[in-house]
């Protein structure tokens, strides 16, 4: 039983369900009456429908993030709640990894404590198959599900992400523009987002034609936060791929690990090799040269994240995804 | 009514009514009748009693810090839900920022949430009067509440902390022995930590005899994650300092504010200057020359504090403080 459910029998939008739960004043007592009436006859009380019968919401909101100790992660997340508390609201945060079984288990948690609302925080939290994002789709018949940087089409389930494809073909592009051509591509995880990172790389060296691309396409399998074995891991792989001039990384801790390499093969950044990373992280500024990075607008993602919340909390109407570009932030690692 | 109040009229240990509450089998049936008539007579009703008349605990930890994107809370928060997530407990995390009444309002939150315990991340979290840490005497007496690198002594309060102190004393006399005398100090806080290790450099450069040691010792007023804005800070306070060929910070990415200043004044480190940070970040890593950095030993706390969490929810008796101590990670931004 879920408000979809409900939806149906009642006759009305899920908006007005969720209006009458919210206990929205822009319901009429002849449509409020029909919804209590289904919710009634069905013995079924989602957390929500405490609201609608006039108990006060708790104004908390349940966040799930895979790590905390990730830069792109722990950013988003403070963000996040620094502007749910500026709207009255408290979050309660779950550290989930990134097995399965053990996000199923804190999803439980999380809607046992009485949220609002869920937040995902990442796109690792969505999977190919169908049955990987169950856990998802049961969690949104109770609360709407929020996704930060990431997207899946389901009712209840808002998503709010940045353009990685575009992005990342215009970080190509912009190298590819000053005549670079041989680029190393540098990714850890095939994550929704990291897969739209590599098709929009892949999209703009083919477009141009770059012979032998994919032998220049490495998957770092170790924790990107580890730099030095990084830079021994894009030695390793320089040697068995042909010569390259530049370097795109789909995260700024993959591009400090190959300016190491650099360093210690005495390559010169810029002037030899080109690096760019991606997120825009305080990483950024503490190498030398510092890095030019992709900033993937994580405040602007964060803010429109909430205001979505707010407003579909309110019974309102909201898109379902919200789409944001990223934005090449020059710095000393490039030429151009 | 407390657990200590129970404790006095039982005439019972607390590590009794502890045991009692948690159900353990180490208690005789007389005492435990004993403190369940007190609990009785009382009419109160705390977290824990619950477990003690054999509900299940709900095995979840409340951890409360300050800012999730702090590299240092970060990484401790990290290790703290992966130990507590080996041995079956859940943790719901809460980011409090630094401002009194949200952090009541907080401590509420997570209480009501009925977690088994509570953990502090940071010293950041004690106050220091009697009046600013009335919250967690007050949180002590429905839960253990556990502090990471920070002390506090009052019962049923366990601390779990690095001596900054010692290690920052002898960080300074590292320094010292390699004939760098003149020594900036930078630091940004005066939470306990930062007292702890400001007055273990003052006391190094102190026992030399160093003159004119105060003129160096600078307090950066703003975000430390903010290294530009430290690298202007630094160039402005060298203006009116004496002249150093030493520093250090109290956090790495203030040890890395200085070398960008170094960079751009074409002071070369570690030739002409030598750079401590404080806390063996990931940015240690990132800039050139890697910079030497006390390590906390985090990791160690973090299992310590987990490890003496589980008894203390067991009945037994655990010590109130457990002190670990610093180590210097020699890197390139030493001459010694």
């Amino acid at each position: 039983m879920t408000i979809y459910d409900i939806s149906e029998k009642a006759g009305v939008s899920i908006a007005t369900v969720s209006r009458v739960l919210n206990g929205s004043a822009k319901v009429s007592p002849a449509t409020r009456k029909k919804v209590l009436d289904v919710i009634d006859a069905c013995g079924y009380a989602p957390n929500a429908f405490a609201r609608g019968l006039g108990l006060r919401s708790l104004r908390t909101i349940g966040i799930l993030c895979a790590d905390s100790s990730d830069l792109f992660l722990a950013k988003a997340v403070y963000y996040l709640e620094q502007t749910l508390q500026e709207h009255g609201y408290e979050s309660l945060l779950c550290c989930t990894g990134y097995h399965q079984e053990v996000r199923r288990s804190y999803m439980d948690l999380i809607l046992s404590k009485k949220v609002d609302s869920i937040i995902l925080v990442g796109s690792n939290f969505i999977g190919t198959t169908g049955e990987e994002n169950q856990y998802i789709r049961e969690a949104s018949a109770q609360v709407p599900i929020m996704l930060l940087n990431a997207s899946y089409d389901y009712p209840n389930v808002y998503s709010i992400l940045c353009d990685d494809y575009t992005s990342m073909y215009e970080a190509a592009a912009a190298m590819l523009n000053a005549g670079i051509t041989e680029i190393l591509y540098l990714y850890n995880s095939l994550s929704y987002s990291g897969r739209r990172k590599l098709d929009g790389f892949t999209a703009a060296v083919k477009e141009r034609g770059i012979p032998d691309y994919e032998r220049l396409i490495h998957r770092y399998p170790g924790d990107p936060q580890q730099m030095s074995a990084v830079a021994d891991f894009v030695a390793a792989a320089a040697e068995q791929s042909p010569a390259f001039h530049g370097v795109i990384a789909s995260e700024d801790p993959l591009a400090i690990g190959a300016m190491k390499y650099a360093a210690q093969r005495g390559i010169r950044v810029p002037e030899d090799l080109s690096v760019i990373g991606y997120n825009n992280s305080m990483l950024a500024d503490c190498c030398t040269p510092e890095l030019t990075s992709v900033d993937n607008r994580l405040k602007t993602q964060t803010h429109q994240l909430v205001q979505t919340l707010l407003r579909v909390l309110d019974g309102e109407e909201m898109p379902k995804q919200s789409v944001f570009s990223g934005k090449l932030i020059r710095r000393g690692s490039t030429i151009f």
